[in-house]
């Protein structure tokens, strides 16, 4: 990250604190949005500052609330909500100078790093161990541990090994008005008061700001066989969703692509899809080789009902092209408004059809994918981002959306946050009484409401 | 439950409300204790009330916080840290009568059970369906779901499958002034909103009395070997657990008993001991049978360097000897005063020779034994419960242990909870801003301090 000599307000005095080349004017957009800028959010930030140790994210924490200037905290900014976006305006504090692993024990399955290590360098230092740190959100060179554990994040790997948050066992984190704490550490379990640790962690930088984090790891399984059955529709793909969980199989994913994002995404599938493909089931086996190879036979067998297609592609080929689902279907007309709307695994195939019948009534190409086995459905309205009565209309599909996650007993978010996108919606989705104690919570860490203003309430 | 005729003070007002078969008047002192009376603790419980509803629940906490009545909730009553013991008087809320399973699915791998239901029966229905619900802390028949969920309870299989929290799901409350809360619910995933969830989980009742609980199930393993390894001492044993640690095998459990556990149990241990076993581990290897069966073999040889005897016994036999474990320990004089203390692995054989070390400078018989993987070590003092002196130098070498764990990077507590026994010890462990947003947290949950008051802070 390049200085710049000349700072805005904010950007002077806090220059005079952690010195120019630790500062920036804010006037570069790129540090006033995120990954929700194919749906049009942008913020403003009056300065961005880079501090290079937690004790500097204390200082510059301490400056803003001293000034009530409002902060942003800012990881990889690749988060579907806007929760990166500094949308109060104010400081935006960039992550990216904690950069430092400062203890990694293979042999003891851990790890400490801090908030700016890319999700892709954890990953990789723990496989060149023979460890496995399972949390494979997407963009893992651009998105961070500390952004991660901020969002609680997911990903394919979620269904078997959890979310970012199971693999942390202790944060150190800066709070207002300025302090650091620290809860848990290189332990495995602790019980030692009331959980902060999880409070903080997909708190979207509105309690605190997660400094450095202790993650637990686990030994990588031997071999991974991703196997894929292609179906005629939703109907006979979500049973075979069901079929698979009802077998006594545990897949390391269960995924799925409806018709629409197929239709955007499938000319790229390796090895190409038949005629007729209307649905994507993909399950992983993983495990020892031999364990791994006879669940790949038995998720053949079990995908293999009324298929129009099974196929056991290469993985990294797999997973590379799962990966790019996201950008084939922004291809389409240059954007897309996604919401992550999760909901029991019953109520998939119901929902996965809703996703496009809203769509319809709001004159809206919709498609979803996502995490089957944890319900867990990303509907997507293509959209051409310039086109203001388009995204209008989008915002009214995303409301209905949210509403029919609500309905079918789910939640308006499986992984991406409630950010800026989903603000107003908790209300919906919780009791009087539970959203009260929310705001209370909000009011304890942060009196001044001064974290990341306008998010996650 | 048996109903009385006389009620005291709180109770004929709570009977006026509940109906007289639902409270009795407290005088029988088995509401007064957990189990925590082998080191002599015990309250006063003014009445006790049996709730047959959450709604009858929040009722009684209305009840409470409008008279300024101190309220007790209570599981099954088998903690170790004093957490049901009615410390301040008041009302024992008894969660028995919560005992429907309000939906069991199999197939979707989840069930909702209400607080009352008892471990073991959530593991036996699972069980039955080929699922398993993992955590599995001790006295099965006697410790509630709803307790467990209270105190995050962990047990020997935490080690690959996690404590109690990460198979919840969902979960319903009633919090002060008397009012019913649900977070989660059906889904795998939810990241709406503050982890509320995780808060109430493991907060002792200190927060809200959880009533019901989604929890999440996993097909269980077709096999689990158990494989033992007994060692001269402390040193070689700990070097096998490192050993198996940097294996890259996943155990399901990976236990440890010292000398002084094994002189106390080992002699109904199946098949015997050899003599100068100074040090026993148990490593559990599970998954289908041919899995199962090769990490068995492969844990014979791990554990096979520098052994006195790697044994393979049968796996119910060797779990129901591993549970009686704390019984023998008490057997020899009566009682014993244990804590739970937990530490990085690295410093698994400092903490467990220090235990004895801390017992001799007491002059108190000390052991150990616990969940080597987690780093999670049963400290005891065998004591007599009715010798006033030994139980004050048990609470005297209790301070030690807990100044031992934090000195070493762990926590006072793993599993048991912070409870009665541990007041005061937060303080040490954690920084003061931290311990200021505890404090700050029960106050937003429980401005009145009136649910179970002198614990956990």
């Amino acid at each position: 990250v390049e200085a710049e000599a000349a700072v805005a307000a904010p950007g002077s005095e806090l220059a005079a604190l952690l010195g120019d080349e630790a500062v920036l004017d804010g006037s570069d957009p790129v540090w006033s949005r995120d990954a929700t800028e194919t749906r049009g959010i942008e913020g403003r930030a009056d300065a961005v500052v880079f501090p290079r140790s937690a004790d500097e994210v204390a200082r510059v924490l301490a400056w803003c609330y001293e000034h009530d200037v409002p902060l942003t905290p800012r990881g990889g900014g690749s988060g579907f909500a806007g929760g990166a976006v500094p949308v109060e305006g104010g400081v935006v504090l960039a992550l990216d100078r904690l950069g430092s692993v400062r203890a990694f024990e293979p042999l003891l399955w851990r790890m400490h790093v801090e908030a700016g290590v890319s999700t892709k360098r954890v990953q990789q230092l723990a496989r060149e161990s023979g460890l496995l740190f399972p949390p494979d959100p997407g963009a893992p060179e651009q998105s961070q541990i500390g952004g991660n554990i901020a969002t609680n994040a997911g990903g394919p790997h979620a269904f078997k090994y959890g979310v970012t948050g199971r693999w942390v066992t202790g944060l150190e984190a800066v709070v207002p008005p300025g302090e650091m704490i620290s809860v848990g550490g290189p332990v495995r379990k602790d019980v030692a008061g009331y959980d902060l640790k999880s409070l903080l962690i997909g708190s979207e930088g509105t309690l605190g700001i997660v400094t450095a984090a202790w993650l637990r790891l686990m030994p990588a399984p031997e071999a991974a066989y991703p196997v894929v059955g292609i179906y005629d529709g939703t109907e006979a793909g979500c049973e075979a969703i069901e079929r698979v969980v009802g077998s006594g199989l545990v897949p390391a994913a269960l995924e799925y692509l409806d018709g629409g994002s197929l239709a955007a995404a499938g000319g790229s599938f390796p090895g190409g899809v038949p005629t007729g493909a209307g649905f994507m089931v993909i399950a992983e086996a993983d495990g020892s080789l031999d364990e791994a190879t006879r669940q790949r036979d038995e998720l053949v067998e079990v995908l293999g009902e009324e298929v129009l297609a099974v196929v056991t592609p290469e993985p990294a080929e797999l997973w590379r092209w799962r990966e790019g689902v996201a950008f084939a279907v922004i291809a389409q007309r240059g954007g897309k408004s996604g919401e992550d709307v999760v909901v029991p695994l019953d109520r998939l195939a119901e929902a996965i059809e809703e996703t496009v019948e809203i769509g319809r009534r709001h004159d809206l190409v919709a498609c979803s994918w996502g995490h089957a086995g944890d319900g867990n459905v990303h509907a997507n309205f293509v959209v051409d981002p310039r086109d203001e009565a388009e995204l209008d209309r989008a915002r009214a599909g995303a409301e209905e959306l949210f509403a029919m996650a609500i309905r079918l007993g789910g939640s308006i978010s499986g992984e991406h946050g409630i950010g800026w996108t989903k603000r107003g919606w908790l209300e919906r989705q919780w009791s009087p009484r539970a959203v009260e104690l929310h705001r209370e919570l909000k009011r304890v860490f942060d009196p001044k409401g001064l974290l990341n203003p306008g998010k996650k309430l």
